[in-house]
């Protein structure tokens, strides 16, 4: 415990000689385990809970100190984000990362540029002029093409493809599956045939940038495609050829932004939601999920445009008047007309 | 057909001494063909198919026995049941695994565990700590990170990512390109910044599970995601961290589940069905495509969300009403109130 | 300049001793550029743009040509296709492809067949039975399985998987990911449990077809699942086992198409729209962004269904609304009934 107030800050309440071996919701904590309250609808739980030791906000402290004898509490202005370094913490100390090697079965072509400390996993592929930076970690079966460019601590899990000219940001993370740089879809259509464009861009990405499972983000026709420092990508999302995110953006896993489209910075979208092309929305705007931003955006906010779901007779029944909704406008502004004639 | 009874049960009428190559619908069947009849809806094509053996319920065996002379049936209970069968046993007579073998190329690291006869494709990485069960076929290029546990018979198709500590269960298929225990996605935000929550649980997957190709699976943030046995999913399906989906459900294409929502047992979700996070669905909930599910769910049955297509200019009119719909609710009532007082 | 226009045709007018480096948008160009004009929208950007030549339509010539001096232009009839053909050349001329090779660690059965001049890449798995045919160019771990056909001049980029069986037809061009021949996703319910339907269809690709990153073509069940010539599929897209589109079609990303379903040629599929299973769509039919076609459509045209965004607390009553739709239409009918009576 002692350790973990020195490295992570926070009041200590109550016993310091505790031994914590796990972290856990209020709910399913037992007597080895350090829990966190960040939403105050999980307070009921502070009464109940066997945790040895729990995160709270100083309004929280005198509550939690009240709890059995033994029980300690950490108190911080912002629990969630104590909790997220005690994370961190956690990771580091208890599954350190191993020493750095590059493995003999990785295909290097001796015109790749390593740096100190980097680590390349089995039967990764390394191209001609690709550039790996200090302390970058290359997982197993990765190909980073020719000419890309890996940013310093940067981590790729196994099987990232990373395409050529493409260039990662200092301290990122892509997860298994993903592909930057694959073609953007551009075909020029000409009777009835689809000439291609070739996309003569690449993708730059920013530093600190999380990106999921199997996502895809294109390269761009022209220009490039740029993902600004500090965004987070979730897991099978689809970023077009030259849309441009702002920095700080979370998008949630299954969304999309089509061909030039822009996000400003600060802003999310939730699962699913979708932004056409050619389009930009600007900062501090929120989309909710399954949502299709079809214009763009100007003022800061939150979007929606989801159907509500329903059983499925309701909904039935509900559907079939939407298909005629214009024509129920209609017949309301006879009734009014008929009434205001009256 | 005489092996084919024999393996599978069934009462053959006609011919018993047919030679068989392939199988396929009624429609498309020749002499050479077994085809089955399962929806009543096809019985019309009884009459005209060229089938050397159909598959038929006991209601349909006069009729499929009143073809033309040397055609065969085989009556069973369930026929759709028995083509499933019929298409297992065809798998294994005619395309049976080639031999279990360990390939060069793969990359075993010492500390794996390997149980008997297990197929180790080439250029397959197995990690330290990583156990692969009895039987276990692991394809080319698959990742079986540190700790993770492969079940006894379970197939893993080219491009499979196994994330450390994972666990699959026995007789499993995992298709190309899927990966499970990527981090699932979560972040602090803090200051305009988002700070990571390092995923600390894993994934558990139960026996007899199916998953498609490029799904994800995220891992826990501090439990674990948990897949029951019996559920079948399809390609490009998002289950994030901590979802637990019961047993014997399915999921379908293009569908994505949100962080800690919980699926009962026997559900399915049609093709691109969303759940929102933190809601449970309970046992025999049916979702419809591309219907997003947005609060719990506590009674069995099936619920629909979908927007109904029209020609472009009847939706275009229809949704610009959509927009003013409330404002529509409220003329209606001012038309009701109007007439009440006269 | 004047070997473009001899691989290329157009008429140069102006300045043939031109010296370019680039190409790019007329907002982007500057003197050592390339540019064109293709969208009459765009034209005002003709007068302040610094490209040094500008691809421009007969009609736009005399604007073009009196832009300032030594400023150059080509005169083509379609100046989009100008443009697609130029960055062909482009990177014919600039991004030449490796000479074939190959790959000593790409791991190729004895039985496999490979063509004159083909090109396999590091780690690549080449399985028995295989084909690959002339010129043909296999990425960096690309999996081609048992007994799959790869047609002449195609390329596959790092990390795609060909099914067994599976045949890809010539000069196709198939993005990072992408699995070709997973099983479909076909299940018989018996007693609560799903049996599984051995998938014994292959899928058949054809000419010419672009595929993106990370999407699925499924294998069919007991037919094929067959990609007519030209069509063009962008990333994550998913098509069933058994689907059938023709030739010269277009699926833009996160779309998909459920099983057994048939799309005409010259169709076009935005952005996240969606089929459901067993339908027809015949040719020339366009479907708009995230919309869901349930039926069959017989004639050609543009049709849509997307829920209109909004600001979130005005969806918000509209949706409410939405619910209550079909007790509204009986409102209006009710206050028809009332008006006509009196």
């Amino acid at each position: 415990m002692a350790e973990l107030i020195a490295a992570l800050g926070g009041d200590l309440v109550g016993a310091s000689d505790l031994s914590i071996s796990r972290i856990a919701s209020l709910a399913e904590a037992d007597a080895q385990t350090i829990a966190f309250l960040a939403n105050p609808r999980y307070q009921a739980q502070l009464a109940s809970t066997q945790a040895a030791c729990v995160i709270v906000a100083p309004a929280m402290a005198e509550a939690a100190a009240a709890r059995a004898s033994g029980a300690a509490c950490i108190v911080t202005p912002d629990p969630y984000l104590y909790f997220a370094r005690l994370t961190q913490w956690w990771t580091k100390r208890f599954r350190p990362s191993a020493p750095a090697r590059i493995h003999p079965s990785a295909v290097i072509d001796p015109a790749a540029v390593l740096g100190p400390e980097v680590d390349i996993g089995p039967l990764a592929v390394i191209e001609a002029g690709a550039r790996i930076e200090a302390g970058a970690r290359i997982g197993p079966h990765c190909v980073v093409e020719r000419q890309a460019v890996i940013g310093a601590g940067t981590r790729l899990a196994p099987h990232v493809t990373i395409g050529h000219d493409c260039s990662i940001g200092a301290r990122c993370l892509i997860h298994s599956g993903t592909v930057i740089g694959a073609d953007g879809f551009g075909f020029a259509p000409t009777q009835g045939r689809f000439e291609k464009i070739e996309q003569l861009g690449a993708v730059r990405i920013g530093d600190d940038v999380e990106i999921g499972a199997n996502t895809c983000i294109d390269r761009g026709a022209l220009g490039d495609t740029v993902i600004e420092e500090g965004v987070k990508i979730d897991n099978l999302v689809q970023i077009a050829h030259n849309v441009h995110v702002g920095a700080h953006s979370a998008l949630a896993g299954c969304s999309g932004v089509a061909g030039s489209s822009k996000i400003g910075k600060h802003c999310t979208l939730a699962g699913a939601a979708n932004l056409v092309g050619h389009i930009e929305i600007c900062d501090h705007v929120h989309v909710m999920g399954a949502t299709v931003i079809t214009r763009s955006i100007t003022k800061p906010g939150i979007y929606s445009g989801m159907y509500p779901f329903d059983e499925h007779a309701v909904w039935e029944k509900n559907a079939a008047s939407l298909r005629q909704l214009n024509v129920l406008r209609t017949r309301i502004r006879a009734l009014e007309k008929q009434n205001s004639e009256k």
